[in-house]
């Protein structure tokens, strides 16, 4: 490790192994010196969840020929990111990168990624945090397209920072590197899921359900993340640990006891 | 089921026989018709994650002599509400109430708190939401002592709803009734965790580690909700599934491409 190039922390909910978090780590070596720690499996789907009545594995891993520092975690990508910056990091990171996700997080689903809460972890830790997802779910998903993007935005956030508390979520349409148009800030879209639970029954015939639904958007505006995305762009969405609706603050005032 | 009286969902993650919800249903029932689903295992830390790559079980439970209709679900806190609201409700429920949490959700910790997930998901629905939390993790904790104001609270947004996209998050002093000074809207206290991982060896001679930390806040603000609850008032912040930072857009807007 160089005390002159960026220290740069890598995790994903796709698990160690997933093509996305290979480029990323790939694409980070151009920018300064990585470290990664990451699931042991997927866990997708596993939000700012911690493991709190288990215990953790954690183990060096040897990929690409022992070129990189690399940690599995047997836990969820928020769990990797604890434990990489309070037990196995030499020294507080420069840049947090979380991904390359394989599918989108954009509009709503930025609660329910664990792609997306390992950058928000990174960034309640103090360090600029970027989350990237590419709209591709396939294991074949070409990472290649938008690679100048990804380095142009980690390399903005490197030398730029980030306002206190922030992380980027950034999502990459699956076009041609010749059909991406560039990046929107954006707001997050308002949008949510339709559950359709598919039930089935076991062998011993009980019943039991997958989740599974459609998504919705109302939201016109063509400030939004899946307004950019369906334009071709790039969106990246700031955002922040503190939830807390501010507005809503004033609304119930009336209710405060002196 | 009366068309007459309001329909109220109860979830929570400390699972379905955990005195907080067994407390909240006996509450709630004096308000409305109560439909619980609830997980049948504890949650804690189970953040907004939903179950993607197994199945889920969920069955009709006879609690407190089948007076209530209550469900267990085999998945996290937020599948709970999703498989109320698609599956088991008969209609749309006129509030979704989570809790009562044993132990706090203050400041940061609304992030990685199921129970505050669960109502959240209720708001992302487009229903009147609370999350209730009592600062004391006992199994014996007195939830008696605040009944009034949880009463108090969940009648109000009854009768005057939320605004859209809202839900809130309500922490409790553990202090005798007579000790609590009334509530307070406030914004969540700035915070972080410092972990302290324990390292141990299984008997394998494989090393192991538990998560554990201890909360850290440098927030002097006397407009919070830590503010509030070591001052002995019951805190209520009103949080928002749209996480974008408006204020960031502003700083960044000159990354844009046209």
């Amino acid at each position: 490790m160089s005390k002159d190039r960026p220290l740069i922390l890598i995790s994903n909910d796709d698990g160690i192994l997933a093509p996305g978090i290979r480029n990323l780590i790939r694409l980070m070596k151009k920018l300064g010196d990585v470290f990664v720690v990451a699931p042991d499996k997927p866990q997708s789907g596993m939000s700012h969840a911690v493991t709190l009545d288990s215990m953790l594995y954690s183990e060096r891993r040897c990929i690409d020929g022992r070129q990189t520092i690399e940690y599995s975690c047997s836990g969820t990508p928020v769990d990797c990111v604890k434990i990489a910056m309070n037990k196995l990091l030499p020294r507080k990171p420069d840049l947090c990168v979380s991904g390359i996700n394989h599918g989108a997080n954009s509009s709503v689903n930025v609660l329910y990624s664990g792609t997306m809460a390992a950058a928000l972890e990174g960034a309640i830790a103090g360090v600029p945090s970027i989350g990237f997802s590419l709209l591709d779910h396939s294991i074949d998903a070409d990472f290649s397209q938008s690679e100048e993007y990804v380095l142009h935005i980690a390399l903005q956030v490197l030398e730029q920072g980030l306002p206190k508390g922030t992380c980027l979520n950034v999502n990459i349409p699956n076009l041609d590197s010749k059909l991406l148009r560039g990046i929107k800030v954006c707001r997050q879209s308002d949008g949510h899921w339709e559950e359709d639970f598919d039930e089935r029954v076991n062998p011993m015939g009980k019943k039991y359900y997958w989740l599974s639904g459609k998504f919705f958007s109302n939201d016109k505006g063509k400030d939004t993340d899946i307004w950019a995305l369906e334009n071709g762009y790039i969106s990246i969405v700031p955002i922040l640990y503190d939830v807390t609706h501010y507005k809503a603050i004033d609304l119930l005032k009336e209710w405060n006891d002196d």
